[in-house]
């Protein structure tokens, strides 16, 4: 099947697209876990049918990463933040070694806080 | 019809995921500004259909961001970049108001330059 991680990732992103089903099944299998044959027997379908409809609902996931790339956008804005996290924490840095002032200091720490809001 | 700047936004954001017709016909209703009656010429169809077409594809663009709210999601982090843009402002002018350190004014331009890579 596809990669753990991706998949994981991509139903957080565009789960709500898929129907109740698609995502119930996504998230049995890679969430918890299980196998195709224990969704199968959980659901009363057959493994067949499990894996076809899990394979459909990857598909659609890709497609709409593939068009839409918001994953991948999200992840270059958050390193981009982690960038300006470490020029606000040299700046930090470099006020306490000089003892410079405690405007800039707060201020600094005003910018961790804000980015941290959107990484997290 | 549907509120002009919102449905430019939606367009960027969730236009791949329309038909080709689809997008053209909400570019020249919305960005060209040509009438449904101008498009149903061009197009060699009636103007009812064009105007459904429209509605059917601006509907598609409102489940959209029901459903996934990246454009509400991308404008709160540019908000949030701004703030950040302000705070390095700040400790800039504070800086240079007490000449304090070329380090920490060579940072707080950094951290307006990442930020604007986002934002822009």
């Amino acid at each position: 099947m596809a990669n753990n991680v991706e998949i994981t990732i991509l139903l957080d992103f565009y789960g709500e697209m898929l129907t109740e089903k698609q995502r119930d099944f996504l998230s049995y299998y890679y969430n918890d876990d299980l196998s195709l044959s224990e969704i199968a027997e959980n659901e009363g379908i057959s493994r067949q049918g499990v894996r076809d409809a899990i394979k459909r609902a990857e598909t659609l996931l890709y497609d709409m990463e593939s068009k839409l790339g918001f994953a991948k956008k999200l992840q270059d804005i958050k390193d981009t933040l982690g960038q300006i996290m470490e020029c606000a924490e040299s700046i930090n840095a470099y006020n306490l070694d000089h003892g410079l002032s405690r405007e800039i200091n707060e201020t600094t720490v005003r910018i961790k806080s804000l980015a941290l809001d959107i990484i997290e």
